[in-house]
């Protein structure tokens, strides 16, 4: 494949950014590749292992000849960081990012973009528990989701060129609304996030004759909280940018977890087995 | 070690029963084991893989010369085996069972015991996705939980044997009082695996503009609701044997769920921050 930037600018060279990075490089789609970050320590850990060309910690200096400028920093941090960054980038970067909600990111980027410059939406659909520079991995996308949220300011031009660097790692590209992105999400990775935290924290403190209930879990308590183990941060962060989308999805939850605990109430034993086989059914279709 | 007991009469030979089978056999706990079960398959399975020598559809054929009757059928069930067989028992026959609910259990199943024999009820906390004594194997008890509760019709000799017999395992031995471990059971056990299916049965059926949500999940919902596979007989019966103390375990995770919908709904972000951070020390103290 042909070169499709002369100069991509990661801001916050992670796992999802810096994943990327071995893609694009080791197919040349990507002549140069700088890094902005906060931390040295990172950065050296992304030169060292070739991930960028460059490590800066200057806005300034990370904007200079982008003609892709990819936002990979906590999702609440992208309008400030882009803000410093437009004054200095060539009048026709194309701006990505790889959050996770897009309506928000989208209302919040737009406003801020030069005249000529042009927003493409991305979420890439993968695995966060391990974060860093230390962590990219070449094959991270393989056969995984990224979802490409094109609005008011994405060209066709633009995302096509976007679109062609994520479909070189091996992803299935898929385009949608930013809104039907982020209801769907919502649903399917928010909620459950929520639900396992919630129960996580409900057990916390809990103890019975003065032992701690978790102890007494199996593989099955392991598994259902496994996530609750990431960063409240990042949450935090997802939780204010898709409030209302995450709201809907609460009360979906909330009404399904209110019909189990009636039926346990009422030793309703035909709903209770309504319920779990409903459950089981949609495990079975799941992927 | 010595023969512990003469003639185990294992009822329903399947994952739990089987495995105990294979390590009583292998150190000469045990001198004969016979399997009452309800299918010729299974039972031919159990024949074949040396897990009992003799197998009967009979209750009567399977209670002649036990001097231990272990319980392994569905929870509910066992009541009806038991008054089926007791007539037909020696009078110091120890019986035990490894139900995962103990109060339940050890209510319905005293009234019936003969004047000289004992009760020690037992719970082996050992996966169960799998089943049937194709699943059986030697080591599915190693370092695991196996929690014994002494009743009133538990005798301190039948305690002992067959706490010798679960030592025999590997696993980690230890006594409570029933509603203890209902307590604890229905907050480490019940209640994540009610979290779990409610989450799968609220996306069961769940699109967004003609997509179905739950393909939009990753690892994290995958965790989340892998449990919800199980077969929802065995949990109707575990809900309504345990339904006070599960009760209360889905009060607590309810509250504590509500929590965060209040937090997402006030946008209050510190108090996100708290609840997430929460989960997440809960989840770093799980062994």
């Amino acid at each position: 494949m042909s070169v499709l930037f002369r100069q991509l600018t990661i801001c916050g060279v992670g796992l999802i950014g810096g994943s990327l990075s071995l893609t694009a490089r080791s197919q040349g789609l990507v002549e140069r590749i700088v890094g902005l970050g906060r931390t040295q320590a990172n950065l050296d850990v992304a030169l060292r292992r070739g991930l960028i060309d460059v490590a800066t910690r200057d806005p300034i200096e990370a904007a200079r000849s982008a003609d892709l400028v990819m936002l990979a920093t906590p999702i609440v941090t992208f309008p400030t960081t882009l803000a410093a960054m437009v004054p200095h980038l060539p009048p026709d970067t194309v701006i990505t990012d790889v959050g996770s909600v897009k309506g928000w990111v989208i209302d919040a980027l737009e406003p801020l973009l030069g005249p000529r410059m042009a927003l493409v939406g991305v979420h890439p659909v993968a695995g966060r528990e391990i974060t860093g520079a230390v962590a990219a991995a070449a094959d991270l996308y393989r056969n995984r989701r990224v979802i490409v949220t094109p609005s008011a300011r994405s060209t066709p031009e633009a995302i096509a060129k976007v679109e062609a660097l994520w479909r070189a790692t091996g992803a299935n590209v898929e385009r949608m609304e930013p809104r039907t992105h982020d209801a769907l999400l919502a649903r399917a990775s928010h909620l459950p996030q929520i639900a396992a935290s919630a129960l996580a924290a409900a057990l916390a403190d809990e103890f019975v004759d003065g032992r701690w209930a978790a102890d007494f879990g199996a593989g099955g308590l392991r598994d259902t909280t496994r996530i609750a183990a990431s960063s409240a941060e990042m949450w935090r962060d997802i939780c204010l940018t898709n409030r209302e989308a995450i709201g809907a999805a609460l009360k979906l939850y909330a009404r399904s977890f209110a019909g189990f605990a009636r039926a346990v109430e009422a030793s309703d034993g035909a709903q209770l087995i309504e319920l779990f086989a409903r459950g089981r059914r949609m495990r079975e279709q799941l992927k």
